[in-house]
């Protein structure tokens, strides 16, 4: 499934040149992406390590074991070590890593209290953050990649094609967000990570979620949402909805705030930066008297995680390469009276932008009648 | 919401008699039980730090202020400092601390690139872990969290009295368990946590979770489900249920898990230790011939999180006191032939074991045909 043969030795080989002498990964995003298995971050300990110069394994506890060779990672050749309630296993990654170490790399999101332990482990080892070998390997997609990213937004798509039938005056941003919830799930998802409902003054909150607020007639309500497929990639595709007419000063602001996004989604090509492409959107806003209200970056990378590199970002001279899969999503934001986003999330080819979110861009006015 | 108000309080104190001079704590499970704030642990940095000798304050990104303000945080006359995307937010954390300090608690899931900053920050204070302190104050469940809990479970037992609906012969592990996702989400969750459909051989795996494989007649059928509520509190209830007659050696291993787990619900009272509490089950499965196949603990404490503290398992001098909630889980795994397990969350109260979950606890033999 999705091209993992090699990931582990792209892994050694660029864990071994940033002198690293093994990289430790805890369940997460970055276990998923080497080995396939979505461990659950229990309390139980799973650890992979990749050693420079020997092969890797994995440590499981006796109950997960077959779990783990179930999920891909049991397909790989990967040695399992698996064992019981009473055994430490941070000693026993510890006993089977070669001798002689000086440096190792742990997964940016592992919890201290591993980290610490890993420390009495492996008490003369420096820890070091493997993040930006691993972030390097996964912001670049294989073409398996972009094709899971691309039915996760198809799923996504499919979820907003239907939330005519649940954005309704009268509803709270609560009773809306539960049945998109279930939409989420029955369109293709396995978890739903985040549903954003934000009605009238609150779609001025970038950030805000649900509240017990009554969306009334004539508002603009920003619904931003997305969920995580069977094979780990996530969605994430904001939309607008007007319910019934929306204030004329609304409109103008939707005109200038489409004409940025798409203009940013047709500038995505190799060798433009994160920061240019940030401009492109930035400026124009700008220009149209609005840049104070367009308080976030464009975007972030999508992929196992919801956000990930490469960010696209102000100050980021990264250049976009084939591969990169990010959001492109400027908002502005008027506080106490109204905002708007809109989010899709392309994929960066070599000759272009492709565009994984197909549903309309325009602002879709429901009507205000059951 | 939930008795919030003292919370900062009792943490303070509490970190303050471990010789801590501040606590930070970073979102996550402590961050929600310490403020009431679900804060999303994304890539932006949002950290409560509560000093031992000063107010406690919130550091939270200017685009999630307005979020942090309308959650229950916002009620709590904490002081929140914002900052912008452009700031580092460590070193705001740290001018804001009292000088001198020697040590300071993290939160145990802090991710290690957290508490690496944080240690550029304040490069002469240790880093020790808050959990022992957090634990303390999460394991002791207030009356309202016992309420908490018991809606949740309501809201659980709600799915498993529908399982009829969905789980038939011919029909897919994964296919029923998407039902079942679904169904916890209408029912009162939030937040599908897991679903484990583990039928006929799969039943013999305690961590398995949903695989392609057709459930067929005659097979038992682990269902072992779970998620979270708008308050944040967790269910996770495990019943079996037999597609038609089951065969006759797993009706007497059923029978004898039964006993055990009932034994152990009513076993549960204040000064009872969680090693006793264990032997009480795993006695009498041992009597039965099943000792070795029973592979696990008894369970786990549930609150904020699904697995935390207590833990009810062999080795655990720690007794039990009114106000601590965990499952009572037995379970007894035939390698290759199948399995089972009966869980329910039991609150201890002053008078002995008050169990959340209301199902029957008998085998639910389902029909065969649709």
């Amino acid at each position: 499934m999705l091209d993992l043969a090699d990931r582990l030795t792209r892994a050694r080989d660029a864990a071994a040149a940033a002198g690293l002498d093994a990289i430790l990964i805890t369940p997460g995003a970055d276990l998923r992406y080497l080995t396939g298995y979505d461990a659950r971050p229990y309390e139980r300990r799973t650890c992979l390590a990749v050693p420079a110069d020997a092969d890797p394994f994995l440590v499981v506890p006796e109950l997960e074991e077959p779990a783990a060779l179930a999920s891909p990672a049991g397909a790989l050749g990967l040695s399992m070590v698996s064992w019981a309630e009473t055994v430490d296993p941070y000693a026993l990654v510890a006993s089977r890593l070669p001798r002689g170490m000086t440096r190792v790399g742990l997964d940016n999101q592992m919890w201290i209290e591993k980290a610490i332990a890993f420390r009495t482990a492996l008490p003369d080892v420096e820890q070091c953050l493997a993040g930006e070998v691993l972030q390097r390997l996964r912001m670049r997609k294989s073409p398996a990649e972009i094709d899971a990213l691309r039915r996760a937004a198809a799923a996504i798509d499919r979820v907003h094609e239907r939330v005519g039938e649940w954005l309704r005056p009268g509803r709270t941003e609560r009773a809306v967000g539960r049945d998109i919830a279930e939409a989420i799930l029955a369109e293709g998802h396995v978890r739903v990570d985040f549903v954003i409902v934000a009605s009238g003054p609150n779609s001025a909150s970038p950030h805000h979620e649900l509240s017990d607020r009554i969306v009334q007639a004539g508002e603009p309500v920003v619904v931003d949402i997305g969920g995580t497929t069977g094979d780990g990639y996530c969605s994430d595709s904001t939309r607008v909805y007007a319910l019934g007419q929306p204030p004329d000063g609304f409109l103008r602001l939707y005109e200038v705030l489409l004409r940025a996004q798409q203009l940013q989604t047709t500038a995505v090509r190799p060798g433009v930066t994160a920061e240019q492409l940030d401009a492109v959107g930035r400026d124009l806003i700008t220009d149209a008297g609005y840049g104070p209200y367009f308080v976030h970056r464009t975007g972030h990378g999508i992929g196992l995680e919801t956000h990930e590199e490469p960010y696209i970002v102000a100050g980021s001279s990264l250049p976009l390469e084939p591969g990169m899969a990010f959001s492109v999503e400027p908002g502005i934001y008027l506080p106490g009276r109204y905002g708007a986003r809109i989010e899709d999330i392309v994929a960066c080819t070599p000759d272009g932008g492709d565009r994984l979110n197909r549903t309309t861009r325009d602002l879709v006015v429901l009507g205000t009648t059951a």
